[in-house]
């Protein structure tokens, strides 16, 4: 697998020993030039070591690199924590020669378990001599940032931006927002376009809202939620600007929409991805709102699980998500069939719907809540035993 | 098995073939004298043809009825429901003689289907036939009304008042807020205390707050959640009054919190009856969020069932709860055992914290989030395999 990569970044993933798997727990990025970097991070108000490391950091103009570790959060580790995740950086910043304060860092794995410093400092320096701007190490760098994740999630495009070709490469991880071996969602996006620190801020945060915070698996925020943008001019002189920004904006979100659902459709258990799409909601914010709260539902996701168009359930949830919902306007479709319309239920084939649930694997729930602008679509995995068992059965 | 009734109420339950399995689907209760009733309906905007009715008939003085079917929740069936519901009170104004608006209405079931009404006339008929004042009977009605719970759920007890013994017995159902077979909390407290139509509204208000509002399985809010306050007076002249109020309320909540603790531990499912305390608070309002919003992760509930001391996700789930949460005064505790300190993780015996788990049905979550005065407890089930099948698996 080739992948087309923008200028100016190696890469490296590598073990060291923090997985028991003995699998990739290391990945690391590193750009030849200092890198403008815009990040995004959980809203949960226990945060991480390395969400509050970064978050100081962030928007810049001077980075150089990003460590990532898996197999533990370094999260609710106290002073200890953060005295970890500066060494981290350390270790980065003495291996391709600049200062500790131009490293990122992103963790993920358990919550409340000290980092084994001394497996971690073999392994980053193992990393750095690895390092290498191709794809195998691209693809090295995206398995060093799973947990329990069934496959590696990345993806790449190609833009024509004034004359020039401007790449772009992603990799992302997560099966739950919060999950048994890990404790997150993180997401890494290169390119070679030369943005400056705030436009990259502002693209990354309107391209976020579209993306990443329209998915959930159980809707647990984890403490270490990172999604981080990297643009190191390499491909381009001057900054993006009027119209190119808005084309570069939109196939980023494009991007990221195409990277955010591998991570419900590789839910943990998942058998299902699940498309709630809200329109007709009074604004945007309370189509997501509903959107979030159906996509939330257990007994919506258990259903579909079960391949059950147990439509009763979706309107419920529709009903009890706060923003208000027109029941003499509410429509339901359930993979392209009408099943409620302006407060009646309609006849429908409950043999031939569940044979629809049960041949997709994706399961499209289209509710119109009234005749207002506001829509949204969210994407989640449905519930099954196997994530019940998976998540019942980790730290002991 | 004896139970203390409150003066002037008769009760029966029977089966008309709502229900598959042929068990009882049918309840009655009827006050020799017109009581009066306040009610309190669930939040959902999507709600059942019965809550309409009730809703906009109390708080009253003149209730002499209260008829509850099961099996099938009257709600998504549009103007015909309405009509089914009026009916269902026709019938019962009929065997009782009084009028249809001094008779309330309760459904649970499946959400979306209009109602069997040739085998309710017949069964509400046969109902009237059997109405006694007298322990089975009471027991016959508590039966009627449950749907997927694998228990009876109920609570009585006596009160010195005013020189008087008053009598209060209560009937609880529900195994999800919204399940697989019904979509329902329903509850219906009786007394022979003498109450004005205000104050009965007042005190159920508060009572409802304190326990069935701290309740839940999966956080569904159904279409149906209806709970009823009847008090006709048969044991009292006059209505209550100043510190007997207080004393009558402090009783009231207590019986409540008893009955609604029964619906989380009988959780389709469940295996583990899950007690979130809060405390430090900013405002008691606050605390409610932050229980709620643990007590509603799959992450949580999942661990509690797996008898797995998981103490990061319950401390993050308090982190993306909403309200302030002081992470430098933060403390949790499982079952007794100190797990988190002020922002440091405690040493702790991990097997000793399992096997604590897997020895007790009744997980005790205690987590101080500052130094406020708010506090509240909630109680939900644990998230098991067997509720998935069990959701997974219904109307086809």
């Amino acid at each position: 697998m080739s992948i087309r990569l923008p200028q100016g970044y190696r890469f490296a993933g590598v073990a060291c020993g923090l997985k028991a798997s003995g699998k990739k727990d290391i990945a690391l990025v590193v750009s030849d030039m200092p890198a403008v970097a815009a990040g995004v991070y959980t809203q949960n108000q226990v945060v991480a070591a390395p969400v509050l490391w970064c978050r100081e950091r962030t928007p810049s103009s001077e980075i150089r690199a990003v460590v990532v570790n898996s197999g533990n959060a370094n999260a609710c580790t106290g002073s200890q924590g953060m005295a970890d995740a500066q060494r981290m950086c350390e270790l980065v910043a003495q291996a391709v020669n600049c200062s500790k304060e131009q490293v990122l860092v992103m963790s993920t794995g358990v919550i409340g378990r000290l980092l084994d410093m001394r497996k971690l400092e073999s392994g980053i320096e193992h990393a750095a001599q690895q390092l290498e701007s191709s794809s195998p190490k691209f693809l090295d760098a995206a398995d060093g940032i799973l947990t329990t994740d069934q496959g590696r999630k990345i993806v790449s495009r190609t833009l024509e931006l004034g004359g020039k070709e401007i790449g772009l490469a992603g990799m992302a991880k997560g099966a739950g927002m919060i999950g048994p071996n890990m404790a997150t969602m993180l997401c890494c996006i290169l390119t070679d376009a030369r943005l400056e620190a705030d436009q990259a801020h502002r693209i990354l945060t309107t391209v976020a809202d579209l993306s990443f915070n329209n998915i959930s698996v159980e809707g647990h925020t984890s403490t270490n939620d990172t999604m981080l943008l990297l643009a190191n001019g390499a491909a381009a002189e001057a900054p993006l600007s009027g119209p190119d920004e808005a084309y570069f904006t939109e196939q980023l979100t494009e991007l990221c929409i195409e990277l955010a659902k591998q991570i419900p459709a590789d839910g943990e258990g998942a058998k299902h991805l699940i498309e709630v799409r809200v329109v007709g909601a009074s604004c945007n914010a309370d189509a997501r709102i509903i959107a979030k709260t159906v996509a939330g539902s257990n007994l919506v996701k258990t259903a579909i699980y079960g391949n059950d168009p147990n439509w009763g359930r979706i309107v419920s949830a529709a009903g009890y998500a706060g923003p208000f919902v027109d029941v003499t306007q509410l429509q339901l479709r359930l993979n392209g069939i009408a099943l409620y319309d302006q407060g009646e239920p309609l006849p429908f084939d409950a043999k031939q719907a569940s044979a629809s649930l049960r041949d997709h694997d994706v399961a499209v729930v289209e509710l119109v809540v009234g005749k207002g602008e506001g829509n949204c679509t969210h994407w989640t995995s449905d519930l099954t035993v196997e994530y019940v068992r998976f998540n019942s059965e980790y730290t002991t």
